[in-house]
């Protein structure tokens, strides 16, 4: 029995889930779009290794969602935003979100976060014709009834740019 | 610099990728998304080795989204189902879809499946007031313009009970 490469296989589901690479990448997506930056911002929000987070960000990179900026010289310090594609991945974050949340995937009784829209109202992913008019929607991350310190810190990390929720 | 579990994350996101465990499960719980249910029909998918596959299944079972039921005797063979936390699962699967489409991904120019309503309208994920009315859809997936001989076997692999769409 040969195994096929995922990108090989003619198939999106395959091809996604190779580009994001394994549940520490999901995880470095996840900050990122929260709005977190910085390499130290990534440790302690994952308590991850150096090692760990400096090859998946290099693997996102590789892959077209992350991009690195220099913000600092001596010593070069490296900022990490999202591609656009990397942007685009929140769909895959909310239904990782929406389906831990109905099956208690986090063991928490209550959801630490709330996916709502700019006036506070909960917001779920729904299949919709795709011919169906489109509304806007601004996203927010809110603190769930669950949200522990460290998921409080990690929201209170956002800048998002004027006009751009990094939700 | 200490590693959490995932578990013990306070995160849904975190509970959910640690539900499913790596690439090679995301795409079991395609498989047994699109109806697929015996062990060789998941090989023959796959292209995956026996005991990959095996602890893959294994998982799934553990974590409460897969139930195996025999279905022979002599020998003992089992056929392999979604509990309804399994089948849940399907908002994830569309999104990593829906994401790997736009990103191209899977490396093909055309989509290899379509994710269609009852009528064959394309269908897609958004986010949504959780206070809007919900619309009851069945969820088809059919075969794209990019599919391929080994993608037209899978769908037609389906064994979708009465009433209840396998996709």
């Amino acid at each position: 029995m040969r195994t096929k490469s995922f990108r090989d296989m003619t198939c999106s589901i395959a091809g996604a889930v190779e580009d994001i690479g394994d549940k520490w990448a999901v995880l470095v997506m996840r900050d990122l779009t929260l709005g977190l930056t910085k390499f130290e911002q990534f440790e302690r929000s994952l308590g991850i290794s150096t090692n760990t987070l400096s090859t998946r960000l290099r693997q996102l990179e590789q892959n077209g969602l992350v991009r690195r900026e220099p913000y600092q010289e001596r010593p070069v310090r490296h900022a990490y935003r999202l591609t656009e594609k990397g942007r685009d991945f929140w769909l895959v974050l909310a239904a990782l979100l929406q389906w831990g949340d109905r099956w208690n995937a986090s063991g928490a009784g209550a959801p630490p976060v709330i996916l709502a829209d700019e006036a506070g109202h909960p917001m779920e992913l729904r299949l919709m014709p795709k011919s169906a008019p489109e509304a806007a929607v601004v996203r927010r991350v809110l603190p769930g009834p669950g949200a522990d310190e460290t998921v409080r810190w990690r929201l209170a990390q956002r800048n998002a740019a004027p006009g751009d929720d990094a939700a």
